[in-house]
């Protein structure tokens, strides 16, 4: 029985890599102009379009939820409804951020798979929709989380489904790359392919939950969507006056494919994990684990509780549901320890049952 | 004539004090749990609390128009009015965060000497702006920037008078301190003398132009304001996961002094260009110099675009006047330098004008 | 076969009852102060007090959608999530404005039967929505139809139940009461009884669906709500400066139980129809007809398009579901003249089968 | 010495035109569709295109904040400012409206005599406001008042110089016309000319104020602005489902002249009064009296209080200023009485002084 913690409960309790420290590090040399005006940004800038091959704006924010919610008000009409699905980021997690930054645009959950929306769902909710009624929601906009809130990842037909739909009806397409990165490892593509190339409008780039540390980024492919975003941004209080130590944490990511190097590491402690998981009958992986997230459904409250008896930390999602988040550095040993302690549980829950113990 | 150049631009063009880069450094060990839950912030609050001598809740956030945006909206209704000078940052330089923070919230300009806010010119427009009644913009919140956007610092009894007759009419005091350690140097009092014992409720402190890198912090001392703050700051996403690099950040801001010692520098340095410009008849400081930030009426455009040919970076702010930042690490060679090049303008212009030269 | 029109959209296509006519021509007569400080204003809210048995505020509005959202806006933080039937009114009718007048507050869909909100469901949602959790939307404020977007009234035990459930956690009780005067008279109770008696905090007190003309009203019980309400009004333009022709409308409406008069006459028409359809077994009422409105499912799309083709006017609200709604002066021949066209369309439907020219 | 009183209060203050009633009257017969699919609604399109020569869009609202507010909405971005005298209504007398409606929208106050904005003043302002810069408020929209609200009349020069300002900049132009029948009539020129002739983009067509009953007016003449007017409307509870009660208010408004008929009443009466009060060397018309407004200084506090006593009613705007309004059915009599009433004033003020009563 350990006595110390193993800490699953998500990507961001995790360290920063010491490649991302050590670019803020050096980037803190002479004066740069304030707000972006510096050569660490516009250097970014510049990379970027190398990385996604193709011209585009990037804005680095302070968090995923600043960049999902500007990324939407840029794209939509105070009138407007963002179509997502029912467990998307935006609609379980950041507070009121979409309608706020909107001036009241409304989430509308769409059916759809572990997390995504479905394309047919999305063209019936449209069409259902009212288009040109002022006494309905507008459609404005979508937005796919990648890799979804359940772990899963669309697939490059499952984008471009759903913005071929979008795109018909005059609808932005927002991807909330939170954890991008792991969906890019997983798919084996290109991010031009993952994003832009499959109808991706604008990009909430995730740093944060890979490895970064206090900035992620607004990645915006649309040329009318950038319009406004630097405006948006700056009512909000989200453009920082020393941006080149958020624009170098950013370069840092992607220069030498740290960031899918990062990823990697994480997709495949979940993966592992999940190897060593789905040969046990009595537990049930609810969704398919694709990037670093496992959503396990053991047979009793009492197995999740037995877990978090012997150190482990992870959320509690259900009476009997647990979610595991693997991060860059979660190591070997950490993931092994999970497995047998899981399994340890299972053990216990039999001899229990067998020994009538339980009332 | 030299040919680098010498930067007086503004002090979010300069470097973070080393101590908070280590600072951050040192906070990226282990994992913590997200949104503020870590135990960097826990101790952060405890700290704060000793230095203010007073309990209190703090909230780092990414800049200072966030903090002051967050702390208006918190401290008003959406139907409310914020009293603030016309040279308040809040009403020239942050777009317009206040209104869009508080759901259409009102700036209106206060008179008063060198951007501060006169406790007189505020009753005056209390008592004329129509207490309870509907169509009139309610009187809700005192913004004062300390120190002011010219330069200057409210002394001790000015922010008493202010705050005197705000709370007397229901008003919370919000400060705006993005310069509040260079005031508080000036002051020569306690940080809890120059804020709430003086009658302040909110404290933007600003810790990015005093040597901070990436974050701001809101102090809250008024109980009230400080129920609503967390999920004012949730909806705009300006709650960081990883928030223990931005709490280690204001952590080492505070200790031992630093964010004083940072400040006496770029005090010392502003005063003492002062000291020297005072005797040339030919020039004019526009406000008095009590913080590091100097407002300097040349005798003509010709003399600012000397300067700037010569290499020195600062803002133009009129034909003949210049704004001159010093930062924390403005050296005394760069200082004596603007000097010597402000004395070399004066005399060409001298030339020039007993030359005949000029029509 | 007719060739005139009979209408059954919508209860504001209908006529306003003479009687507030002539109570908006009475008002017609001297000078009067501006923005509710009238007598006729104030007399109205004498007069309300007396119908409720209780003190209240009454706020004359222009419509049903700015009651709502004003009513909600007061109830909530900016931060607050609002309980509703997804088919209520606020959720498919009414563009965005409870979130733009709440400053981003999100609408949470709760089941229930036809249209209500189950007290049940209700709970067991306030309980999942992490109350205190800033990344979470705050329960705030239950919104009840009253008579519901199906046609169906809540018994007094219903709104009690919800109430409960409501007032236990924090949250403010609001009913839109568009079709209130259908409904109590359905109850046969109070108006007392009908509203704060049973939990209700505020009431959008319909008049136009009920013989109305261009005005609605907010009835405030809660005091604490009551103090913001006019100041919401008026930032959004809904205060009219010659109040007294709205006063004088809504005080007649409930002179001489004029509303009651005209809602037992719509209700009357809309419950003869359904005696009638009731027995026909082709066709079904999909909610009880408890006020003025009548969802009819016909056997096919064949079978409404044939209705309309006779020049009956009605809502399509599905390929075989059509809406009727009866008005106060909905005539007697109009509505047996909809139920023999019904039972028309029954028999032509059925010759088409039993012809066999349908695949 | 009388003792009714004479109402001077405001224009909003007196009883509708008979016409309107009568119109509103015919209006209620049969049945008609909701939120302007009516008949009267589309007459109305089509009858205010001929009076103003020119395609343009109508929308009925219930007050003139309303129609200030969504003008200016959907002529702005959130980071948009409106220029406006300081006097301006929108400025003065509409709470937070234009920040709510904009999402944050800023009023800036522009220089001008007697509620005017200056064309120059306008100019310094655009040139000095930082288009393109994120931190800066946008160069959106001007709102001009027409009758200004110190009850002086734009001339079409004055009009079109501000215009062309504007329009060179990209700024909307806004004209808030509660009084814009008293202005034509001064004007003695067309409705086109004294609008989109002279570069108007949008009027709020005041009707209350001049006879009017619960309606105002939106007249959209720039086909970009009038997209997304009917979603503002309807988002912010401003569309009357029996909107025909609306739109027959405001034919008749326009029908035989009514409303420049009704406009020289009023102004015809606050001619009289002024021509009788210049000579009298002891008071002072503080602006031209070009519509229907008179601002009266009096040699004393007690000339108003004695005025008061007589029974007058009127604003207050200053110790010694009083402002007087005219409406469409002020009498003869009761003007003649107002000018008597000040002479027995001056006389007694004469008196008291002459006699040393005072101290």
């Amino acid at each position: 029985m350990m006595h110390t913690t193993i800490d699953f409960r998500s990507d961001n309790c995790g360290r920063a890599a010491p490649e991302i420290i050590a670019a803020l590090n050096a980037a803190n040399t002479g004066t740069a102009l304030g707000y972006g005006g510096d050569t660490w940004t516009a250097d970014l800038q510049a990379r970027l379009a190398q990385v996604f091959e193709t011209p585009l704006r990037v804005y680095p924010v302070p968090t995923g939820t600043a960049a999902n919610a500007v990324s939407l008000a840029a794209s939509c009409t105070p009138f407007g409804a963002v179509y997502c699905s029912a467990l998307a980021h935006v609609n379980t997690s950041e507070s009121n951020a979409t309608g706020f930054f909107g001036g009241g645009t409304k989430l509308v959950a769409i059916d759809g798979d572990h997390g995504k929306v479905s394309a047919d769902a999305l063209l019936r909710e449209i069409e259902a929709a009212g288009v040109g009624l002022a006494h309905k929601s507008q459609p404005a906009a979508v937005n796919l989380v990648q890799a979804t809130d359940m772990g899963a990842v669309y697939g490059l037909d499952e984008i471009a489904d759903v913005s071929r739909v979008a795109h018909a009806h005059g609808l932005a397409v927002h991807m909330d790359g939170a954890r991008f990165a792991n969906a890019l490892v997983t798919l084996g593509c290109t991010p031009a392919e993952a994003s832009w190339r499959a109808g991706v409008d604008v990009l909430s780039l995730g740093v944060t939950k890979n490895g970064g540390l206090l900035a992620d980024a607004i990645v915006v492919f649309a040329p009318d969507v950038a319009t406004s975003i630097g405006f948006h941004l700056r009512r909000a209080g989200l453009v920082w006056s020393k941006m080149r130590f958020a624009s170098a944490q950013i370069m840092a990511y992607v220069e030498d494919d740290l960031w899918l190097r990062l990823a990697r590491q994480a997709n495949a402690a979940a993966a592992g994990i999940a190897r060593r998981l789905e040969p046990l009958a009595a537990i049930r992986l609810i969704a398919p684990v694709q990037a670093n997230e496992l959503f396990v459904e053991l047979p009793s409250a009492q197995a999740l509780e037995g877990l978090q008896g012997e150190g482990f930390l992870f959320q509690r999602r259900g009476p009997r549901l647990a979610r595991f988040v693997c991060r860059w550095d979660s190591s070997e040993t950490e993931c092994a320890a999970l497995v047998t302690a899981i399994e340890r549980q299972l053990v216990a829950e039999t001899s229990a049952h067998s020994g009538g113990i339980r009332p």
